[in-house]
């Protein structure tokens, strides 16, 4: 390999995977601005604007509020590596893919892992999670995904929250997918620590993770007695920089900076309930389409996330074919299932710029036309029909 | 803070500072195109040639290299992540504000650190590499920095490589700064494993970190017996995602990947040697500049990296002071000294697209009316005139 490659060239495919999703023009625009010095001052005010920003979506008043960066996973692996002490003892509900990474984590993190499990596609009961605060004793923190991204589910937190605290410890909750498409609100729910990822719901390409630490967990930083294993993730060093010492860490990615402000912005400009209400009707109409197309949706029924619908795939289809057709023949991507659930489901994303209602019918259109290719039976039209009047009637 | 921010207009700077540098307009171009799925096809064949772009500009055949979704900071933690266990002994070698980083990082991984120290702007000698090897016994890894750009030191690697693997250790290099601008030769050179960063000498933003491992490190990491403590920067996860496997890991930052491919395609169309040629040439024009306009070069007279020119700050001038008119009244950027040397030295930085004979030129005509305005005496037009003259020799 020399130089003669090709001019880059990618084609502009409708993303209805796991994410990322597709990319508002005005981020692309963005990162067109040139590159500062990471420590010049214009810089600097703009890590400010960013930071006021992300606590505005996060719905917090938190000082350490800052863009970790790396993708959504680095923002996972901060909140653990941050608040795990080794040794120290931390219940992790797992009921899918990145509730099982938050828990490798933890134990890579020297964490006493304590885990509470529930089927792939159910929420997480909080009496689980009381029973093993009672048996596991002194617990310094509770992790949580709101959005499981692997299984669809919109995990309710208010009790688990309130156990946690009881039993004096933090919690820390993943809201990857969540933020900016369903409600979040760390203060109100007394979230203690609270990541995101740039490329789902805040419509910009990955590579920066919002991460937001309660003036509780930020005590527990300071009373630390161990240096944090990673340096590069080290909350009192980054907050330094992102707070008011201003002091050299590493050289922030401006350009994903830029790019997270403005997806930030406009999350603003639409303003939360109208987005909100936005990813829910796509979501609701993409149900009822598949619903009337014959397909049984995976997860638990009160409690699925408008932003990421898993579908079973019907028996004697080929889940790779399928997803090959709709990427080749329609430009269109879903995603397979992960872990366990790989080759079980399909997951179906509306997020951010993804989530219209163009895409909701563009997606079952494809779908109707790929699965009856496939010789499943089903009646033409109707799915399309069904989530045209769900998204009429919104 | 709502939505009310304005629309972002950094100003375009002349980024003469340690890095970043100024972005080739190939480049930003490349960062709009449009993002793909993290594990379309056609991303995965992106990420191919990125490797082997990446494998070109290293000048190695490892077949473990990839880019770290992190900056520069984060290659050097996946370095050292991966290739420590707790309670093995690393020689690390400090002659500066990075070698002190690596320190820092492998006592956090739980290595036993030996600590080989020079005075900032001088090299590290081999025989004290020798010395520590020798008293320390066995020991896992020999840890140095390739472009020391604290100090503006260009160390020589061959005598220290040649001893670490006498003694059986492994050696890692921090290329940092120097990749893309001066001569780095993996395999020649026998590197283990060597690191940079997406935004000095290969023209692209901050915010992806080329890594490369050895066969013999990479069967290091495959004899491990514990895990990686960092799930995020685990080598061998993430070389299952760029490698043959292709296992979903994290979601790569598309955009910062298309960056660096761009980039590293603009260093090999210009050429590995014409491009180290041109770094060399507008680096001695501005050490000859500054020295005729009768400053003092910090760095150590035989080992002066063309890259990252170190100038003591003359009695009497202020630091701050200068820089803010640099900044504001010529929009060029140049950095101060870092840690011990804050206050003490100026950094000037010429790389990628920021190594120009018109910077060179630039800053020095900035600079003389800067310290003229200060009070500093110095012949008016001598630096200008000198750096001239070595340019249109070159």
């Amino acid at each position: 390999m020399s130089s003669n490659t090709a001019d880059l060239n990618p084609p502009p495919r409708i993303l209805l995977g796991a994410g990322p999703a597709n990319v508002h023009p005005r981020v692309y625009q963005a990162m067109m601005a040139p590159i500062l010095g990471h420590l010049d001052p214009d810089f600097l005010h703009i890590m400010d604007e960013t930071k006021s920003l992300m606590r505005a979506v996060f719905r917090t008043q938190n000082e350490e509020t800052i863009a970790v960066s790396g993708t959504g996973s680095a923002g996972m692996e901060a909140a653990v590596a941050n608040l795990i002490e080794p040794g120290e003892r931390v219940v992790v509900c797992v009921a899918g893919f990145f509730g099982d990474r938050i828990a490798e984590m933890a134990s890579r993190y020297g964490g006493e892992v304590v885990r509470v499990e529930a089927e792939w596609g159910r929420i997480i009961e909080a009496e689980a999670v009381e029973a093993a605060l009672k048996a596991a004793g002194r617990t310094k923190l509770v992790a949580i995904v709101h959005s499981e991204t692997s299984t669809g589910v919109h995990q309710p937190l208010e009790d688990i929250v309130r156990l946690a605290h009881e039993h004096d410890a933090l919690v820390m909750v993943d809201t990857v997918t969540s933020l900016g498409g369903c409600e979040v609100a760390v203060d109100d729910w007394g979230l203690d620590a609270c990541h995101s990822a740039s490329q789902k719901c805040l419509g910009c390409p990955p590579g920066t993770a919002p991460l937001t630490f309660s003036p509780r967990a930020a005590a527990a930083l300071r009373s630390r007695e161990t240096k944090v294993r990673s340096w590069y993730l080290d909350m009192t060093l980054l907050d330094n920089y992102w707070g008011g010492k201003r002091a050299y860490h590493h050289t922030a990615p401006m350009t994903m900076v830029y790019a997270l402000r403005e997806g930030l912005r406009l999350v603003l400009e639409e303003g939360l309930e109208a987005r909100i209400s936005r990813h829910l009707r796509n979501g609701q109409a993409l149900w009822a389409g598949l619903g009337a197309m014959g397909l049984t949706l995976h997860a638990q029924e009160e409690y699925r996330l408008p932003l990421i619908t898993t579908v079973r795939i019907p028996e004697g289809i080929e889940d790779l074919k399928l997803r090959r057709a709709l990427l080749y023949d329609h430009n269109i991507e879903i995603a397979g299932g992960l872990g366990i659930l790989a080759g079980k489901i399909w997951r179906i994303g509306l997020m951010g710029v993804s989530s219209s209602a163009e895409n909701v019918l563009a997606v079952l259109q494809a779908l109707e036309q790929e699965l009856s290719a496939q010789g499943f039976r089903l009646e033409k039209g109707a799915g399309v029909a069904v989530a045209d009047r769900v998204l009429s009637e919104g």
